[in-house]
């Protein structure tokens, strides 16, 4: 199957809006074992929007079209797709219907120029619309079919579901392993992969960053292949790997800490206040985080935290000794069972020969151990700097308090 | 100027992501007083790359290409770009110096896969990374140019920032006003504006989004039309509006607590250590940011913010009573001028029908005053209604402490 996205509109083009539609539809897809082949974005423009439904009705098995099916004049879809099939557009009763029924519900007058929406293509299949008064449609043209959605994403969600997988073979998907891991760079981990890989075995690569994590996603239509090569490949990443799914760090180290029963703060100096964010944009984190001190000022370090004047003096705010104290500080003011300790110079200014821009202490305080980790994020602005920090200390968290996955 | 733009990945084509490149680089091209004409999406796949390049060379004056030129064997873009030019790909000293550079930089070795970053089509201008290890590159064909782009966004807009502007005609360099604001929505803003609008005025109006940030820009190359309209705009945004360029809150808030020699302290439970993330951000914010208390946990809210336990069960820990002392009490603890205090529900549990999900109270609190705001913030997701609290305290310090702008 070959497939291919028409989303269409103005507001597209001048960026005002992202194209969630697109991306809605090819993870759908994925879902039901397809990939979309190409998307293409076109705005209000007549001949654009003809040479994009021809394009697809002219290579792709199937096109989704999303866009321009309301009743005002710059909705262009049905007239074009009219063009692209050089067919009129004539008058439906369905689709007549389908609108006047929508008005019904709503109780409201429909105003005349809602009739331009029971205007197809000949030949066109109108689909209802419960979300909406804009009927959907589809075309078909040898072995080529092209369905015409709605662009509000409530709309068109609805009817995909309705029609779309009902027309779709069902296929072998295929297998999936997913590694998600930080740490390690992804051309270091390219090459390692490259080693491990069967030559000529039928197994697809992908990585994808969301800094600092790394996915990782080996596809394969061979199961037998993709499960000799995934405990390899999980050894390969072990220093990284947080998970086998595509969880983000921070609801990891949220869950895990839930399962252990342990409850955690943080004391930020550099990062500010981005440790405690990110762990609270995970629902349920109130029951594992208990807050934390953002020790921005030295005098904050020594007075909510328990940090000497003499430390400051003797090792300087960004030391190991420091995020030790700070760790073991926030743990015991907060009464909890994990204290971290962050303390480093994001830039752009403060570096010095011996503590250059993204020297990094980070401290993580039990009951009975601390353990510390100096970091140099070398080449980061002040935000990379603030959150790699961040990351590192949930890793820290993670390695401490978790089993390694198999 | 036709312009296209040319999106790569497989992530995109799966839905992983949303394609926020192309509209981030469709707005700037708005802002140059350009429009995109065709945005086309292909993965990481050798012909379909070839087919995308050659019809953008073919078709449009202007090629933009983002992704798939990092040294992994799924970064195809620059093979595909040879291929669709015909020419060979050949070793490029500049090239190779940029990714020496960036590796120099951040001290690592330089994994040998690096190297291929260096291979360019014949004839191929590189074009310097400040932000990563890929280099770009464009292209010349004709009057037809094609410019090679990082996928990771912050690779992407610096590149674009570049080189992009300098390359296209200055169509009669328009005259523009800008004005940032929150708390006014775009329908709004819209309906209200084109009341302003002198009939056939050529005038330009775009709005951008930066949740809760809001941009409107009025572009003409009429610059006393442009002049008589700036203050009706000024008066009609006048509750929301904090910038006149395209400067951040944060930044705007951090500058005037500089301005006024005031320090602050933050408070937070709800917002969880954002608001102090995004003051932190902005560099010299240790000049004016003293630290702060995530008060997750009540005990937090009692021990160190000097929360009667009392007013905890009597008010509720989302309350304005708790959201005063929050603010005063964290004012007085870490010896700030001001003090603010975020208490709310963001969900997705922990709603009642008196205090729904987004129901937030915020307290600013100076020497001899504390002033309050109760919010609902409804119809926000979990992380959208800590950003837009931590937003909406950023005004409450803006308008306080600030002047409003001509």
């Amino acid at each position: 199957m070959k497939i291919m996205i028409l989303s269409t509109g103005d507001e597209l083009l001048k960026g005002q809006i992202c194209d969630t539609n697109a991306a809605w539809m090819a993870a759908e897809l994925v879902q039901l074992g397809q990939q979309v082949s190409r998307v293409v974005v076109v705005g209000d423009d007549l001949p654009d929007l003809v040479a994009g439904i021809r394009e697809g009705l002219a290579h792709y098995d199937f096109t989704l079209v999303g866009g321009g099916l309301g009743p005002t004049v710059d909705d262009l879809t049905a007239q074009a797709a009219a063009e692209a099939l050089q067919v009129p557009l004539v008058h439906d009763a369905k689709a007549e219907a389908i609108v006047r029924a929508r008005f019904a519900v709503s109780g409201r007058p429909m105003p005349e120029i809602n009739l331009k929406q029971a205007l197809l293509p000949q030949g066109a299949q109108a689909i209802k619309n419960p979300n909406g008064t804009a009927p959907g449609f589809w075309v078909q043209r040898g072995d080529h079919r092209a369905v015409f959605m709605p662009g509000v994403p409530r709309e068109l969600k609805s009817m995909f579901g309705r029609v779309v997988p009902g027309w779709l073979p069902q296929p072998a998907a295929p297998h999936q392993a997913v590694f998600q891991f930080l740490g390690i760079g992804e051309s270091v981990a390219q090459e390692q992969l490259a080693a491990l890989l069967p030559p000529g075995a039928p197994i697809r690569v992908s990585f994808r960053a969301s800094s600092p994590e790394l996915t990782l996603t080996l596809s394969s239509p061979d199961a037998v292949a993709l499960a000799a090569l995934e405990p390899q490949v999980a050894e390969m990443l072990r220093t990284g790997l947080f998970a086998r799914s595509r969880v983000g760090l921070p609801a990891v180290v949220v869950a895990l800490l839930r399962e252990k029963g342990l409850r955690l703060a943080v004391a930020e100096s550099c990062s500010g206040g981005l440790l405690g964010s990110v762990l609270t944009d995970i629902p349920g984190a109130s029951e594992v985080f208990t807050g934390g001190i953002i020790a921005y000022d030295n005098e904050v370090k020594m007075r909510l935290l328990g940090v000497p004047a003499s430390d400051l003096e003797r090792f300087g705010a960004v030391s190991e000794t420091v995020a030790r104290t700070m760790a073991q500080g926030v743990r015991q003011r907060l009464d909890s069972d994990l204290g971290v300790g962050i303390t480093g110079i994001a830039g752009p200014d403060g570096g010095t020969p011996e503590k250059p821009v993204g020297t990094v202490h980070i401290a993580l305080a039990t009951k009975d151990h601390i353990i510390h980790r100096q970091c140099a994020f070398r080449g980061y602005n002040r935000t990379a700097v603030k959150r790699v920090a961040a990351w590192t200390a949930l890793k820290m968290i993670y390695d401490a308090i978790g089993s390694h996955m198999p």
